[in-house]
């Protein structure tokens, strides 16, 4: 059977193989030997960059596809390798790269020094270059780069593949659908919080944009349009099925911040409240606290910084008022939409096969 | 006759047109009513950054196109408007929409407050939402929402012309060469002074990535596609031509900023030195100057900041050691270069049409 840590192993050296060729510069023309060393460090920043993913993304993908594709019968079970794989590793891989791309940016504009236990972009190009403006000024290009050369990797690889065109379609889609995502993300920092309906409307709506449009969304479209669905029919499965997972999939991200969990998320509990990001743990938690309540944490997180007694106090909050039960059974009711939308498929033996790719977004307690 | 003031009407208004429709979120979902102000503020500056451009490439783009294709036997003399055409437009306001977007980025790392006679994007964002971490958030996200959307337009485009998939690897290609053309630019900037020979190097070799590779490559290269020529032909022409065009063009551009010029540069004379940039002229006078002269500039240039002064200095020496001639010479020769391949397409009387809109690009007192 073909099996998750296969797929890995095809995966992860064939994004470093990608990511190597396109973030250096095109054979139609020389790099001067002075100018080598600058380029031969955004090249290697770019390949580390792109290490240490857990390739979620590109999992489902892969999995989706043998789940749906028909032109092999035993693929659902046993894994082919066939050229029309191998497009789709390319194209798995293509999301990957455009993930690090944006992470490379969102370490900009949160001024966050780490990434993956490693230095972020920038700070590891400042470093190298002794320069913190010139550094910076790299970081930005290289998310630039690799923002280009994701959208190449899945133009190559949609033409080894069924609907290359609306596969091509989609993945700037995608790409749109998660920017505009991070413009939202931006917003909702500045909504007010003596509106807790508006803010959790505004903290899912980003979910939908910033985190299901490429975690769930856009992989589970490119493997309906791959296995060869119309377009429209394609898209309409893949929203069915994909908006209400990775929704469901930040809350609990979200969550798991505040309660803690046996999976190492590798960040310390809280560390959304310290902070102060604006979540709908929070927006639950202000609409069903008591007038007092509401204005302790109001006063919090309207504050420049949190202290752990603060911290330690709002995940009291957020437990007493039940936002985390709240989370919970949002989380439950948006996994079972989507398990619905699985099943309406029809995809008799196979549905199995998809449930299961999907249901690695959310951890087994809170399905 | 067909007259530049006529592309100029049709593009300005298309331009806006994609710019408000691909910045604003795809209709496969919704923005949550809180979320709306923030993301018309983003929309509406994307429009704003767009106005204003001389609007050469798409310019060139047009113009060659025109001059280049047979099926309009008609079309070098009087414009046709044919779907071809209005394809061709729309891959024009495709090449001025990726300038915009990365003039945003460039903006951000020069920490630059104006543009085109405006506040550069992420200052107008800044004052928008009344913060600068979240205005400058915005800014880069802005430019990262103009880049994606580029692609779409030339996708878009790309369809109803000849050699689409071509077309599609160019429109991408061009993207990464003005990206990596951009480290390149940031590579420059910590190119020791004291060999004159490789900063000259570099510095021409940063002006075919970032300047040449979207300036007139690329506009070249998208017009002998639609035209049919096949695209390892394509390729060769627009390469021969737009090379040392685009190299010239900016020659020129460095020159004028220290020679003055008729046309309004919109900049004050000897910008470049007041900043320190490490230009091919620089390179030249550093090269044939003087011991004690060249210690003056090297001290110069090595310092934080120069004062008025010195930029009359520095523009004294880029005289009296002969560099502004070498950057004339050079010019000179870049354009002969040009022109002659021109000449070798064999394309009679349709030459002086491709002949002119190429000319445009080099003030006449310098060809």
């Amino acid at each position: 059977m073909w099996t998750t840590d296969h797929d890995l192993a095809i995966i992860e050296p064939r994004i470093a193989e990608l990511v190597r060729e396109l973030t250096d510069a095109p054979a139609t023309g020389e790099v001067a030997g002075a100018l080598r060393p600058v380029m031969g460090q955004v090249i290697d920043q770019a390949v580390s960059s792109s290490e240490g993913g857990k390739r979620l993304r590109a999992l489902l993908t892969l999995a989706a596809f043998d789940a749906l594709r028909t032109d092999f019968p035993g693929s659902s079970v046993s894994g082919t390798d066939d050229d029309a794989r191998r497009s789709m590793v390319d194209l798995a891989c293509a999301i990957e790269v455009f993930q690090t791309a944006a992470l490379v940016h969102d370490d900009i504009i949160d001024e966050s020094d780490l990434r993956r236990g490693k230095p972020s972009a920038h700070r590891a190009l400042e470093q190298a270059v002794h320069s913190g403006v010139i550094g910076r000024g790299l970081g930005l290009m290289l998310g630039d780069i690799l923002a280009t050369a994701c959208i190449e990797i899945a133009r190559r690889a949609s033409r080894g593949l069924a609907n290359t065109d609306a596969i091509d379609e989609a993945f700037l889609t995608m790409q749109r659908e998660v920017e505009i995502g991070q413009v939202l993300d931006l917003g909702v920092e500045m909504t007010p919080l003596d509106d807790p309906d508006a803010l959790a409307d505004a903290s899912l709506n980003v979910f939908r944009w910033k985190t299901a449009s490429y975690t769930t969304i856009a992989p589970l479209l490119f493997a309906f349009l791959a296995a060869g669905y119309g377009p429209d029919e394609a898209r309409g499965h893949a929203l069915a099925i994909g908006r209400p997972l990775g929704v469901a999939f930040q809350l609990a991200d979200d969550l798991l911040d505040v309660i803690g969990s046996s999976r190492n998320t590798g960040k310390p509990v809280g560390g959304d409240i310290r902070e102060g990001k604006r979540t709908v743990l929070l927006a639950d938690a202000l609409g069903a606290a008591r007038t007092d309540e509401r204005g302790e944490l109001i006063a919090m997180f309207s504050a420049d910084r949190r202290d752990e007694t603060q911290v330690a106090r709002a995940i009291e909050l957020f437990g007493s008022t039940g936002a985390i039960d709240r989370s919970r059974e949002r989380i439950h009711a948006l996994w079972l939409a989507s398990r619905e939308a699985i099943a309406e498929l029809g995809l008799d033996e196979r549905e199995r096969r998809l449930a299961e790719a999907c249901a690695r977004f959310i951890p087994e307690q809170l399905r």
